[in-house]
């Protein structure tokens, strides 16, 4: 209990790096327990910068700004990766906590190291190289069938970074750019999961139900909780891969295992050490939401109940359509929001205040519910509606959803 | 839709007088709908202030300062009912929408003119009369019984201004000191029960469960819902109640309406137009909040579902107790919310920010579950410990709850 409180209050101040929708929703969780969550932003219209009280305008990549942000703090802990691994060491060197650590959180930064760790602790996850070159490339071809999928091994997020080639040829221009890449074999997945859970540094872990994750073009529309049909044995599985990699990576915080499923087996695809998009689904749908927990695990206090508040959970993500190009001459988004309310009073709502573009990820809508179809349907139209003003004929007539 | 809103992301902004935990509550449930709450605090250490981003500081009672806050904002609303009731038509006349409006506020402001309203509408009330001397009082008291109870109009909560006198000499000093007072007969009741509701300008009403609200030295120490064994045709009867009060008078927001359960009817007691420690429990007991729910009211959007997400839902408030207390030796506040969450990973905290002085109001917790002794035992017992430091025995080697 030694830790630094804030002398208001009598508790904890957590400071988070990044002033995005996950800060924004880390946030509310805050107020909740008592506190106000500290955050770095890059500027003042961020989605968390819009409604924290306690916002330090700076850039993550910022050392000064860095170590500012952490004088007084409990913890300082992440809304994205993007903080170089070298200024997380001078963090600690100068005293301040940080969780996930620097020796955790490269593994959720560079998938050359995560494969690498993967493979050494026997874990499944796709046939994997280091490549260079494009004999390099070739050869894993070769070897493994083609096409060849290429990750570079920092940066990627949301399908960016990720390149599926079919020979050769087309590998070299990315070679040439990237230097160094992640070769994989194309898995014949069935669909993608993700196991989420949080770790204290206690080493206490909580885990929620694995969930479906639908997505297009690399980025998340939907997740289903929990996973629709998804065998015990193999959901058990994934969930104890996935507590057997933040014990084994040290993770303080949430952790989100991305899996591909495939016949008979699970993958790992790729980690993330913060709140994520697979987890958004638990505000309403568990008892302790993923923001919660995360804070709950960087200050090692003990970890909320995970158990589900409804049989079935629906999130889909509002990303940027019709409605937020330019020239959009539809409902304004007040208007939409209102109609959203008419049509779905019991579907939540979460808006992230960020500035409209096409394919931003501008809020999420969570149905919760008995019936899979019903609850779908409901929480993807919601979704398509604030996104591009069409309402699902479906739904045009029915204001009992 | 012709609202002001707020040009950084297209949606309204509303303003609440006062920094109390109402103020900080609506915060939490305004981020989720894209808005950040604008706040008139006292000072920069009200809990609202410690968590908001748009905190203005000044007094409630200073025009200047009311109308600097409404400034820009979509509408002007209320953590309590302090503002003068001149000051909100001067804010009206400048162009500037309140919710509730001061026509309907002064029933939650002034127990006579509450009492006026319900005589007039016919509503089920105590026998009542207006005193302004020992004599009226007398009277009043050989016509109804003794004791008689005594409430000043304006300015009492938490059962301050209320006053149990056993006959006319008892009364002298408090008629020289308040001059004209509300006198009630004393309701031989059963229990005390909340009907809350919310009510849009468009005159949408959405209702949720009757509570039983367990009172001791007329503070609200836990909120039972649904209100257990109430009969479903009395539960019905207090909720058409509500919505006939919430009509006639006005309301637009949340209206708690406060009621006495007698043998057989109810009675009311006072009204509340805001978010209400009744309604605390709906956070995470119902699929709106009455937080959300005020929110949409004073902007006329439609009004969220108001079921239940659990058959029973227990909420107790943390008063100050001799955690408290000056000298306290016992664990801080930071080792108490830890042991907390410890014994009860499933019990909802909700923590206020505030200084810790004995019996104020510090926080609330909620329990949520299938069994009302179960429910009601687990809430009472974290409240208790975070007040007091006392572990109840029934807990003490039982962490599985």
């Amino acid at each position: 209990m030694a830790s630094r409180l804030d002398p208001r209050t009598g508790l904890p101040v957590v400071a988070m790096v990044g002033g995005g929708q996950l800060a924004r929703m880390t946030h509310q969780a805050a107020v909740a327990l008592g506190q106000s969550l500290r955050v770095l932003s890059i500027g003042p219209e961020e989605s968390a910068a819009l409604v924290a009280a306690d916002v330090r305008l700076g850039d993550h990549r910022d050392l000064d700004a860095l170590l500012a942000l952490a004088e007084g703090a409990t913890v300082v802990t992440f809304d994205h990766e993007h903080v170089p691994t070298d200024h997380l060491h001078a963090l600690e060197a100068a005293g301040h906590r940080v969780a996930p650590g620097p020796d955790a959180l490269v593994h959720a930064q560079d998938k050359l190291v995560l494969r690498r760790a993967l493979s050494e602790a026997g874990e499944p996850q796709p046939v994997w190289a280091e490549v260079a070159s494009v004999a390099d490339v070739e050869q894993f071809g070769a070897a493994h069938g083609w096409p060849v999928v290429l990750k570079t091994p920092r940066g990627g997020y949301d399908g960016k970074g990720v390149f599926v080639v079919d020979d050769a040829d087309a590998a070299a221009e990315l070679v040439e750019r990237h230097g160094t890449l992640l070769a994989e074999e194309r898995v014949p997945m069935v669909r993608e999961l993700a196991a989420v859970v949080a770790r204290s540094p206690f080493g206490q872990v909580a885990v929620w139900p694995v969930v479906e994750t639908v997505q297009r073009d690399g980025v998340c529309h939907e997740v289903l909780a929990p996973a629709p049909g998804l065998d015990d044995d193999l959901a058990t599985a994934a969930q104890e891969l996935a507590v057997r990699v933040a014990d084994r990576v040290g993770v303080v915080g949430v952790l989100a295992v991305e899996l591909f499923q495939t016949a008979d087996a699970v993958l790992v695809n790729e980690l993330a050490m913060r709140p994520h998009n697979s987890g958004h689904w638990t505000i309403e749908g568990a008892r302790t939401s993923q923001f919660e927990q995360h804070l709950r695990a960087v200050l090692d206090y003990p970890l909320g109940a995970t158990a589900m508040t409804a049989p079935v959970v629906v999130m889909a993500n509002v990303l940027g359509g019709r409605a937020a190009e330019e020239g959009w001459a539809g409902p304004g988004l007040d208007e939409r929001v209102h109609h959203l309310m008419a049509h779905w009073p019991d579907v939540k709502l979460h808006w992230y205040g960020k500035g409209q573009r096409p394919g931003r990820k501008l809020g999420h809508v969570t149905a919760l519910g008995d019936d899979l179809d019903e609850v779908r349907a409901r929480a993807v139209a919601a979704a398509r509606y604030l996104a591009d003003g069409e309402i699902d004929p479906a739904f045009a007539f029915d204001t009992e959803h």
